[in-house]
């Protein structure tokens, strides 16, 4: 499973503060605790308004890495900003995000190529309707995106397809529609990964947390091997742990048994 | 989901006490709290010795039929014992259970028949080799009892299959083959129940609730609609209905709501 840490994200009131007001420490041990929590990827995006959103993600992306170098995802909608913040980041980032919109896809795909960055890959067109609604809607938003890594040399083991998941409150079928979209991107592209947010999917409904981590189980199940997520919600990571036990995928319950003895020791 | 009570079983400390010393307020407590609960079914095991399990039996169903009319699920391996206790049952029971022993199938089936009882069929054949150790073993033992029923003009939804579930910390596939298992009797026998304990798959690990609960999770997705629980187990409950929720099976999220504030209302 590939964590990617979700909470450097300047939509997220706590973090807009701390980029405006430049406070170095809160961003330092945001970084800190996701990265020892065992994140293997730390999303930075700097969420402010394009005036200043260059100037906000080079200073993050400075802060960040002053503390650790667990690998970036570089996460805005601007093209110039992720082309600069390439220049700055230690490791080979990652990029968030693609998706299947041809103007952004032209002019994304070379700097990825060139960086041989891992990419997010949205399974939606911003250039036609929006939002998804099918699985067959994804799939054919996803092809145009692989004919067009393919064709510029990327790997599908650098791309981190989002199936997109949509709130279940507003959609009786968005939690099938979601597991039928891993199973269909499982099957149709077997080297891609497969990632995304979980708290869509419990919008507007009591006990969310109980929801989002219930939903990983199962689109664990379908074939999801990455989540952008909190890696510091330990209920969450032990429900993981579970889930991979069950799978078959942890051999002499070694994962599991470690992740419980921690916890254990804590309470 | 058809929740069968566990609890009124003589192989628990508490309740072999309670049956020794005819402590009928705690059986009548036991089975009150599991009826409320929501449990469909009350499982009822004696437990004691062969030569006073039939006395005991009597008396548990006479005390749980004294404060309940939630049907029973009789639980015996002594075809003597179940034919008793079916003429002082005053609705139609579950037995529990059946298996692949033909001796066994020969001697329920007519009283199963007879009076139009549920049964529990157990993917296993003690007269041959035991505990089934892959998905084919345990097909070809339902085969078996499938053509015995069939033949007898028992429905297959009488039926509730129960895949025998082993531990995951003795061998790394157990969760692996009870969803394939489901899978493949969801998909052989699609009017039939499956159900089973759940707290085998945990033995001899930490935190076995969270194993239990995640795997539950997973076999409800994989085609299982009934279990053998404690229906007070909330962690459970609550696990349950989200993940009936994101598979679609839960109109407007009503029965997760209502289940979400029952909860918070308690804290």
């Amino acid at each position: 499973m590939i964590f990617i840490g979700e909470k450097i994200n300047g939509t997220r009131k706590a973090i807009q503060e701390a980029i405006l007001n430049r406070d170095a420490d809160f961003i330092k041990k945001t970084a800190l605790d996701q990265a020892n929590a065992g994140a293997d990827y730390l999303d930075v995006n700097a969420g402010t308004d394009p005036s200043r959103e260059q100037e906000d993600m080079l200073w993050l992306l400075e802060v960040v890495q002053s503390v650790t170098d667990t690998p970036i995802c570089i996460d805005s909608s601007t093209p110039e900003v992720i082309k600069e913040a390439i220049h700055v980041v230690n490791k080979t980032p990652m990029i968030n995000s693609i998706n299947g919109d041809p103007a952004r896809l032209k002019s994304f795909i070379p700097f990825i190529r060139e960086r041989d960055c891992d990419v997010i890959a949205l399974a939606l067109d911003e250039s036609q309707s929006g939002m998804p609604k099918t699985v067959a809607e994804r799939m054919a938003v996803l092809e145009r995106i692989f004919e067009a890594t393919r064709a510029a040399g990327i790997a599908d083991d650098k791309v981190y397809v989002d199936p997109l998941i949509m709130a279940v409150a507003t959609d009786q079928q968005a939690g099938l529609v979601a597991f039928e979209s891993i199973r269909a991107i499982r099957e149709t592209y077997p080297q891609a990964h497969i990632t995304g947010g979980l708290s869509n999917i419990s919008f507007g409904l009591p006990n969310r947390a109980l929801i989002n981590r219930t939903f990983l189980t199962l689109a664990v199940a379908a074939g999801m091997n990455s989540a952008v997520v909190n890696p510091e919600n330990v209920a969450l990571i032990e429900s993981l742990k579970a889930t991979e036990l069950l799978l078959g995928r942890d051999r002499f319950c070694r994962h599991y048994t470690i992740a419980a003895k921690v916890e254990f020791s804590k309470k």
